[in-house]
């Protein structure tokens, strides 16, 4: 029953090694002075954070849970304490404008630090980092006036915040909202409606709770163009009578994340306050989203890295069957079940997923720090096309992998994994809401396969191919690097081909892009992963020329690598022969035969 | 919130139609009088129990959940009332031996009733089906002095019985197992030792349990074969002083099927009984095991036909979206998710495994009645080396599908799958344990791929490429099956190529048998359920042809079985790809690197 315990080596690896990260906030001056320990040090810090403030009230929170009495919610034994620590570190502010006392770190570092809080305690993960999400929409949206009110506040986590969006008939599809914004004379305006699956509409960890609601304004027009965004503060802070019309209806019940409190939140005429434009409040929201999509997917990283020490130490130490060959341990009374393959190939296969899904979170997080913070206006719109290309990927790709990582760890422990003990069946209900929330796994594939493929105006495919070239031809004059390179041209030969298909298909019939959008996210993943095992071989590779002492680390890298090409990369050839399979039998069953 | 509704047609389709259940009874002596009719009339009465007795208390009985009290285990509220029905209908003994008050029916009916009985309650449903499998054990092996005392009140439910074999250093090496059975002088033995993971180990719903214990006799030789069999009842039925040693411990919490009681069971000196000979425990077990799996397999059966319903109903109703053509409900505010291809492709994937399972189930069940019942030895030996071939794939290839089929029905809902209310969320945490318990699915790949396949001594591979050919060679003259026959034939070959290398490979190295295993078994899986839909398909022809009026169930499966060769189908290629990969990368990485 080992803790959680922060992997500080292989973060330095890819945000230093491979990814370089000290040259790129060197280039952006509001990053300049970021250097390679004062990162370190940041992690190291979030790292004893996550190790011995939120992994101790991990199980015990799942086990209490959220409690709704009096219209009230009571977070689990130990969470106050927990988030005043939290709070006090600076942490809620680690990415916000430093104008309003944010701390401007890049996303690059973000995405580590993301990872360990929602590895460690993701329940308790959310409330801060859901603040943070809504915080980034103040920044970029609201009056100056606004901002200077409820940024440090929310910076400082004296106040939390949150984002308004479902009701109980409108999900996905957020044009049918009904939520009502009238206008009143001193320029607010009365905000009624019902929402619900609210991650932290109500709780007993800050003073104040900061509502960005989604509503619609009199006369606007119908649809999802005429949805305009407001701050509906539950207290408001400059009246007499602080209350609003704000309230929590209800908790919901839910598979896991139980720590975290998903609310129903009634507005009975609330005051509220326009951010942005009217009729603009889903453009104010997407702006936010790339951001909070990959955090989102942060949490399958997590937990997968989680469930696999968990289940790594399991294996080392548990005793069953014997190795084919000559005994591991032959004094023992069996050999550890690491001598049996199909226990190395689960471990293995979570951990090349888990490591690549790593590299490629913060690769992402790299461009949308150049896409914010660079000088450059041709260098931040190509990031720009990457993040908008490569966000739904990894908020999918994450968190499907991050599932299956638990599963899969689950079932190294046998029994022992089914029950509470080891936490194993803790991180698998936890890790569940990851496919589901910021956007189902099912919408971020149609957004890639539908408004960043099939309608690809603005070349964001052309972007990533010639960003796989440039790496390509960069390290393919090495011949040791062609056990590599040779299925990472493979493949993006074979996912040209059939992205030819699929925009050719859907300009005749726009089902097939539905029809093919999750194994189409699916394959680009497992082009993705396969460009980030080839980056981390050719730093795997400089470390061990380096011979630094660390040489078995470098090696691992090689052997993961090496399973990873020969062991998953097959999965391609499914999923390319499942979309080739075109819509035709998708559509075909009558509506009312299902 | 559609409760469970026992899918009547189809099994009546895959039973009557598929399977001509009643010319194979027919054919065996002890099966003979079983009609269509009544084995409708039994699925029927079945159906009313499971959707009227056994749903109603499914969640409640998760939400209340077992109860550990002085030693004592209650159930939660309504389990004995339905127990209580349960046990009047004469279900327990359903496949008993009749000389002892069974009722004889062939195992292709039970498959039917089981996945019933899983789909409604799973947690209910294990009582029973331990105790039949407890019963079966004792009608193969046990004296007949046992037989006449026990066998009578196990199948009237008056009394229930257990498996009692993991030890918590050993589950799935049990040659490691400690409990000792010691003689005395009256040919009993005195039993000690701790067993953990005992289903329905403890409870309320019976006035005795009877444990079949594995212990080792003093000087037995170590490891697996010196391993025996013993009956010990929680009271001793003849005894004076009825109490027996035998006591329970704990109960588990656990990710799901929380109303079953996982107990842990001691063992202190208590009065035991020989079953079958000294140090021949493991095969006794063997006997009734092939039995056991199919039913755990059910469980994923029933729980995905649970969660597609609840999907369907939703998706049926829920509206968000419009189709990228036509709307399909234009006087609405938004299209039924059904318009959306992806949400189709979830729903047909559920569907396509299950169906194709279901046919599975009841094809190897009719293997195990004519490996039983047969009169021809041939026939049974024919019979019986198909179920020790199928037998594990149907284990895991339904358990592993039914899991993954909860997961996907839980998606189609979003949020409202992750929360309590629409039960989805339960199905999914029930369904976990079939992929983990009665041998985990690696251990019945290993079975597969070991025993059955690479150390293939008894053609096992070759009776069921026999039974494929005879298939293909019966129907192939008809053009109008060439669409569905030529997947299967072009799987078969590659079938046959990924057995052919893998042989030759394991015996170089051992470990490739260890290393393809589970994708091996996977492949495996895949052949027989495109068999199957060939089969479903020929079925669904000679229905429409007879034009009785059925003709939109009948079009449904050649609808669901095009989807599953187009879309599913390749599946095929990545697994094959992936064994070929060989076992070289899966041991390269170091022990201590883990």
């Amino acid at each position: 029953m080992a803790g959680y315990q922060a992997p500080l080596r292989d973060m330095h690896f890819v945000l230093h090694e491979v990814q370089r990260a000290a040259s790129l906030c060197l280039a952006m001056p509001a990053t300049a002075e970021l250097t390679t320990d004062l990162m370190d040090a940041v992690l190291e810090s979030a790292a004893q954070l996550a190790t011995e403030v939120l992994a101790p009230i991990n199980r015990s929170g799942d086990e209490e849970g959220c409690r709704f009495e009096g219209g009230r919610v009571l977070t689990p034994a130990g969470f106050q304490q927990a988030y005043k620590a939290f709070a006090d570190g600076g942490w809620v502010g680690l990415c916000g404008d430093p104008a309003f006392g944010g701390q401007g770190m890049p996303k690059m570092l973000a995405v580590l630090v993301e990872e360990m809080l929602m590895g460690a305690n993701t329940s308790f993960a959310l409330y801060p980092i859901l603040s943070a999400g809504a915080s980034l929409a103040l920044a970029r949206h609201a009056s100056d006036e606004l901002k200077a009110l409820y940024l440090p506040r929310l910076y400082s986590g004296e106040w939390t915040g949150t984002m308004c969006l479902t009701e109980a008939h409108a999900g996905t599809d957020l044009g049918l909202l009904k939520t009502r914004a009238v206008p009143v004379e001193d320029g607010t305006y009365l905000i009624t409606g019902s929402k619900i699956f609210i991650t932290g509409g109500e709780h007993d960890l800050s003073s104040n709770i900061i509502h960005l609601v989604l509503a619609r304004l009199p006369d606007a027009p119908a649809g999802p163009k005429g949805i305009s965004l407001f701050l509906v503060p539950r207290h408001l802070p400059d009246a007499a009578d602080q209350r609003n019309g704000v309230s929590c209806g209800a908790i919901e019940h839910k598979m896991g994340i139980k720590a975290s409190a998903t609310c129903v939140i009634n507005f009975d005429g609330a005051r509220g306050f326009l951010v942005g434009e009217p009729n603009k409040g889903l453009a104010c929201m997407f702006t936010m989203m790339n951001y909070e999509r990959l955090s989102i997917g942060l949490q399958g990283l997590g937990l997968a890295e989680h469930s696999l020490q968990t289940a790594s130490a399991y294996a080392r130490e548990r005793l069953q069957g014997r190795a084919t060959q000559a005994p591991a341990n032959p004094m023992g009374p069996a050999d550890s079940i690491l001598v049996h393959p199909d226990v190395r190939r689960m471990l293995l296969g979570i951990r090349a997923e888990l490591e690549a899904g790593r590299a490629l979170a913060v690769y992402v997080a790299s461009q949308l720090d150049m896409a914010h913070f660079h000088q450059d206006a041709r260098v931040r719109e190509r990031a720009a096309r990457l993040v908008a290309l490569l966000t739904p990927v990894a908020k999918a790709a994450f968190s499907d992998r991050g599932f299956e990582g638990c599963v899969q760890a689950q079932q190294v422990l046998g029994g022992h994994g089914y029950v509470r003990e080891w936490g194993l069946e803790q991180n698998v209900r936890d890790a569940r809401i990851a496919q589901i929330y910021e956007g189902t796994n099912g919408i971020q594939a149609l957004d890639l396969a539908g408004r960043k493929v099939t309608r690809d105006q603005e070349g964001l495919l052309a972007t990533l191919y010639e960003e796989l070239e440039v790496f390509m031809d960069t390290v393919g004059g090495d011949s040791v690097m062609q056990e590599f390179l040779s299925p990472l041209q493979k493949n993006l030969k074979e996912f040209r081909s059939v992205t030819a298909w699929l925009q050719q298909a859907a300009a005749t019939d726009p089902d097939e892009t539905g029809a093919a959008s999750v194994p189409y996210l699916r394959l680009l993943s497992q082009l993705l992963y396969c460009f980030m095992w080839c980056r981390m071989v050719v730093a795997a590779r400089d470390g061990l020329a380096r011979a630094t002492g660390d040489r078995q680390f470098y090696e691992d890298k090689l052997a993961i690598a090496r399973f990873f090409m020969v062991r998953m990369m097959p999965a391609a050839l499914a999923l390319s022969a499942e979309i080739k399979g075109g819509c035709a039998t998708v559509m075909a069953l009558p509506a009312d035969r299902f």
